[in-house]
């Protein structure tokens, strides 16, 4: 068992689900200096779109990092005790692992690790991706249990877990 | 922030999750004289087969009204304070908006703005969609970020929310 | 409405939700002499390898009943009162019924009801798979129907049902 991070929100949520706005008045309500983590990749115009709307709607009260692979390069760079850091979303990065052909299992043994060390308050967002019908292809399949182990390994140490759905937060865990 | 509606229950839930009678279970202790709105179109025998079966199981206790599209019309027309409204499901409005080509963001804006001018105690169910894989086609991809949209509005004037697993009411909300 | 089973209980969870876990620590906690009842099939490389490590992760301390259809069957032959069943999982066991084109719902229903009637405590575990998008499929479409009404019957008649998510069980009934 991992030692507990301080301080460390984990948000769960379905697509459209509110998980990111819940994060970002979690981060917002800490009074502290906000930095934004974007782990999504603009391969198209639509996803260029949703991170373009995504970025929009923060406000100028962010300071944004875009980092699809490097996630714990970014976190100790950018980690301070005074700083909110929040990470949207773990699954993008999962995927882009997958992607980069990245041990996905190594990688995330080495973000929950760092997790504990680092100073800054953190909030954590991911999306569940498990609850629907067994996927066809394979790479599918990887990739829900990729995100599935994940998702334990964090809930683990975070000190906070909340599902969200329909805009409501459900505290799970803290 | 719209203004919470009275007596709003919002339940939502999986595929045969049982929130379709937890909704008619909530209707029923009201004592209200029942309306049952059911936004399914019979496109082909299995869904005739469901929608028939439905109406089988609520027995001559509700009157029914089928309305695919004109949802807040319907409400107006049939709303008065004796009554509880029963309508199922939002997210297959959604997609007989979809498949009508109708401007389904200012659509599902002028629902949750009429909610609250209701006199009837409504039940609104709807499908959660957003917890498995991402969908590989674009339209399932915008009909779930329609869907989740929706269920996140609804739920911020709904005065009642339940997320139903497996037959059984989580409260979310009230 | 059926009889309620004593010490029976339902661990529904998503994919990698850590649902298995959480029934196996369940189990454990018992006291119990520990009976492993896997219901899944070994059909392909992938499959067996993750039977194999399911197998090697509950360690030497439990008996391994393999039983992909006749569930009933097997957990009347292991009854006995100072014994814990651990089914893993309901999900796999209508995948079976479907393929060997059984009568889902009578099995269904059969199960149900011998449920209250066995002497060992019960942990059944089961894969929510409703929270998706609508499969393209019948097929699909009629096992997550299958699936989510067994869930409704079993939950109905559990002493305690948890749902799971990112390991972290919630209580939803006892």
């Amino acid at each position: 068992m991992s030692a507990a991070a301080d301080h460390c929100v984990f948000v769960l949520g379905g697509a459209r689900s509110g998980k990111s706005r819940h994060a970002e008045s979690l981060a917002e309500a800490s009074g502290l200096e906000r930095h934004y983590v974007a782990t999504g990749r603009a391969f198209d115009d639509e996803m260029r779109e949703r991170i373009a709307l995504h970025r929009e709607s923060r406000g100028g009260l962010w300071a944004t990092h875009e980092e699809p692979v490097d996630l714990v390069g970014v976190l100790g760079r950018i980690d301070a005790p005074d700083r909110v850091v929040l990470v949207d979303c773990l699954t993008l990065w999962v995927t882009n692992l997958m992607l980069d052909e990245r041990d996905v299992a190594a990688e995330s043994a080495r973000l929950v690790s760092v997790l504990p060390t680092l100073r800054a308050r953190l909030v954590l967002v991911s999306n569940e991706v498990g609850l629907g019908i067994v996927p066809e292809n394979r790479m599918a399949r990887e990739f829900r249990d990729h995100a599935g182990r994940l998702h334990q390994m964090v809930a683990a140490v975070a000190t906070e877990v909340y599902f969200v759905a329909a805009g409501l937060p459900l505290k799970m865990k803290g």
